[in-house]
């Protein structure tokens, strides 16, 4: 149904949302007592969402999406009956936890036939990810298929750490309900989480909070590297320092799938060396920014990947770059400096108001503070360079592979206690790659409230408080492993090896 | 001597010349006689400057940085003998052609010795470029030597079609002395058209004119392939559209020797299937703009290569791109968004006047218009690429490889007498690869003038009424090979191609 420009926003939204859920089809629907049994959970991806499946669906869903895609292209599942158990299990996902904003069943079930079709005619697949079900932030054109950028859905202009809107509302992490999913692609990670989707693709700095949340795994290439096209965003004339098209999925291998697919006339950093059995790797371990120190179970996060990395044999180094409150400062500069005026711009189309408080409408900053801040980011991206290149100079002449860091000084974060975005923002500005696996899980019993802790200013003191170890208990914890442009390839394979250390252990 | 803030910018400027010719030793200073001769010839490269040189100077240097690179790690030349031999050359060089903007011989000398002392203990080179004498373009900073900018020398902000400043003048073509060497490296341009420097290195569009116009080979990469670290630019905080690195030389071959130097973690496109000796390339050709008809001499050195071209097997296609109107009407803006407030800062160090006429100081551009036209320009090149793409729809399936365009509408350009830069400026926007190669020469009694032919607007008539065949007469014609972003090392190997084909066939 058209929306009248005589509607309210609030009619749109309604009129949007009855619209999405009509496309549930009736015998996938929960009844009204499963919806509040949902609501009461604290942890709805596992056993709870597996109760409304049946054998098949689990079956399939159950694959990572590497596997999946052996088992299609050797036969043993259809593209069909692999899109209609991923439209099931979506279909529970959503009702349960709120993270679907258009819902494209019937397209993904036509071309499941076709593909069927086509590999009936030629014994062949498709291209390389025939029949695997991929979701996709909402923020990429599709014929057909609204886009919202969170103008109705999604987190508001996208440039929120947590997922709310104005039509539906807050999507809160499957895997600890008291906590935010997190993020612009905060969806993404949930339904990830859920295993309702294969491969998830997501763009902005927002691709590692969710994984990092939910306890899968993501990769933020460096901008451009995979294309922008047909995806919308906030103020796009702003391209100085410009987001990414990333990836969040189960499994790690699964980021490579689409890492295949990058513009092949792109860049790929050499790999060489690093498929050496007996590769001695060299990472820095960044423990805290000195602004705002991590919350227990993320500190304990890094230590376990350092001890399990210094167990079998890598170097791991403290990192004491540049401070992050300078990337902080000229990256929310270039972020507001248009006063708005774009996200106003988008607002007023609905009249829905704004949530983000960074957005109020101000006059654009002058030209010349803008190219002269630019020359401050230049100045920033070097001096962190510089600092890299000078691990070359240590006694073993090794320069730093990639450095450990955390996503956030929090695993997940409660509704509205997101003070300190840096963690990831730095990376952003220096355009890095980067890639986020899950390492453990918060537990009360160990990570216990310091009251001792002596905050380095008030937003760390905020940050500390809001540190509450039964609300965080079981919540996963993730870290980021960061290398430098255009080194995807690189980060990812780090990503492996670290990974494969951490299940080796035991930790993961 | 240290410039006094007392003096005025004509004394500085006097001071700064007499500093650098103090540095050309006694022994390879021209008489009087010599310079006054120098002055009424129409060509200075070749048998003129020769005239100059002794035997072994002359045979030294006559060799390409390729196999000159071999006799030196052969040990057949020492670093010293080259360095000396160079050194002479440019010395006479930059007394007859007005080149030069600073004078490091005897740092070469040291270094050459050190090279040479190197040598004899390890038995082998040190590094890819042991012992070949470079030029760079007053724009990179050196330790202890002094970086214009043409604020004192070069073209007065670079961002001009014509190598004039208030220091040392006007450089004019070493081949055609009637003419400007053209863009901001003309003084490379003139250096290896003089054979003075094995290998040049500028930035901006202007190493692809002053390739054109002296008859040497050049490379523009896309931005940041190569670093741009320690090297100044005008303006550089507009980075939204940026210049490039990129070299010059006398073979085609030697681009390659800096190519083989680019940061190793940035792309490399797949040369795969270019070195198929049975390749049929692909290449567009882009006879005019529609908007300024190039000169005679241009028209048939397009000719010249497609006639070769298609008589060796490959195709060649008309290419009718999105408008480059477009594309200088964004560029433009980009270039004067801060109303000319960088350079009038620089101009005011030293009081110069203002050449560029682009640069009035006025009020910089709001930031809201200035991102607006970021989007004005990603359409542009989103419409680009997808007339690219759609190549690839013709019968053959073919997408093409590369596009033979001119490089400006006139072979050299007479002072004063540049008035549409878009040929290369188009490129600029689109961030393309691009290389320049010399096809032929200017020749008054083939490139007529056609009296009848109708401009297609004002600007046309100039540069068509600007059209002298006894001025032209002899001036290099290059073309520009056009690919897309990060193809460097195809674009190279097409120019080899194409270079190979143009000498096989005995046009150039």
């Amino acid at each position: 149904m058209q929306p009248s420009p005589m509607q309210t926003w609030q009619e749109k939204a309604r009129i949007k949302v009855a619209e999405t859920n009509s496309k549930i089809p009736e015998k996938w629907r929960l009844g009204k007592d499963d919806l509040v049994a949902a609501k009461k959970q604290r942890q709805l991806a596992g056993p709870f969402i597996e109760s409304f499946l049946d054998g098949e669906t689990l079956e399939i869903t159950s694959h990572n999406s590497v596997p999946l895609l052996s088992k299609i292209t050797s036969g043993h599942y259809t593209a069909l009956q692999v899109t209609i158990a991923f439209c099931k299990r979506v279909a529970i996902a959503n009702q349960i936890n709120n993270c679907l904003h258009e819902i494209i069943f019937d397209q993904a079930i036509e071309r499941a036939k076709e593909l069927d079709e086509y590999f009936k005619k030629h014994a062949s697949t498709l291209g390389p990810l025939h029949g695997l079900p991929i979701s996709l932030k909402d923020q990429f054109h599709i014929n057909g298929v609204d886009t919202t950028m969170g103008y109705t859905s999604l987190p508001q202009t996208l440039l929120l750490g947590e997922t709310v809107n104005n039509l539906i509302g807050r999507s809160l992490n499957p895997v600890n309900q008291l906590l935010s999913c997190g993020g612009s692609s905060g969806g993404e990670g949930a339904l990830n989480a859920l295993r309702g989707s294969s491969l998830g693709t997501g763009i902005g700095s927002s691709v590692r909070l969710p994984a990092a949340y939910c306890g899968i795994y993501s990769i933020k290439p460096t901008h451009n590297r995979f294309s922008y096209r047909d995806a919308a965003n906030t103020n796009p004339g702003q391209n100085t320092y410009a987001s990414s098209v990333g990836f969040l999925s189960s499994s790690v291998d699964a980021l490579h799938l689409r890492q295949s697919l990058a513009d092949s006339t792109l860049s790929r950093a050499s790999t060489d060396g690093y498929s050496n059995s007996n590769l001695q790797l060299k990472l820095g371990v960044f423990w805290t920014d000195g602004i705002v120190g991590p919350h227990p179970p993320i500190t304990r996060g890094l230590q376990l990947v350092v001890d399990t990395l210094r167990g079998v044999g890598h170097k791991v180094v403290n990192w004491n770059p540049p401070s992050q409150a300078t990337a902080r400062r000229i990256h929310l500069a270039f972020l507001t400096a248009d006063g708005g005026h774009d996200v106003h711009k988008q607002l007023n189309l609905s009249g829905e108001p704004l949530i983000p408080k960074n957005f109020q409408l101000r006059e654009p900053m002058p030209l010349l503070q803008y190219q002269d801040l630019t020359l401050e980011g230049r100045d920033y991206c070097a001096a962190y360079s510089d600092y890299w290149n000078a691990t070359a100079d240590d006694e073993d002449g090794q320069i730093v592979d990639a450095v450990i860091m955390p996503v956030a000084p929090h695993a997940g974060v409660m509704p509205g206690k997101f003070y300190h975005v840096v963690y990831t923002e730095a990376i952003n500005l220096l355009d890095y790659s980067a890639a986020v696996i899950p390492v453990t899980k918060a537990d009360k019993n160990v990570d216990t409230f310091n009251s001792e802790y002596e905050p380095l200013n008030e937003v760390d003191r905020k940050n500390w408080e809001a540190y509450y170890p039964e609300v965080y208990h079981g919540a996963p914890v993730g870290v980021q492993l960061v290398s430098r442009k255009y080194e995807e390839e690189k980060v990812w394979v780090i990503a492996k090896i670290v990974s494969a250390a951490l299940k080796a252990a035991g930790v993961h």
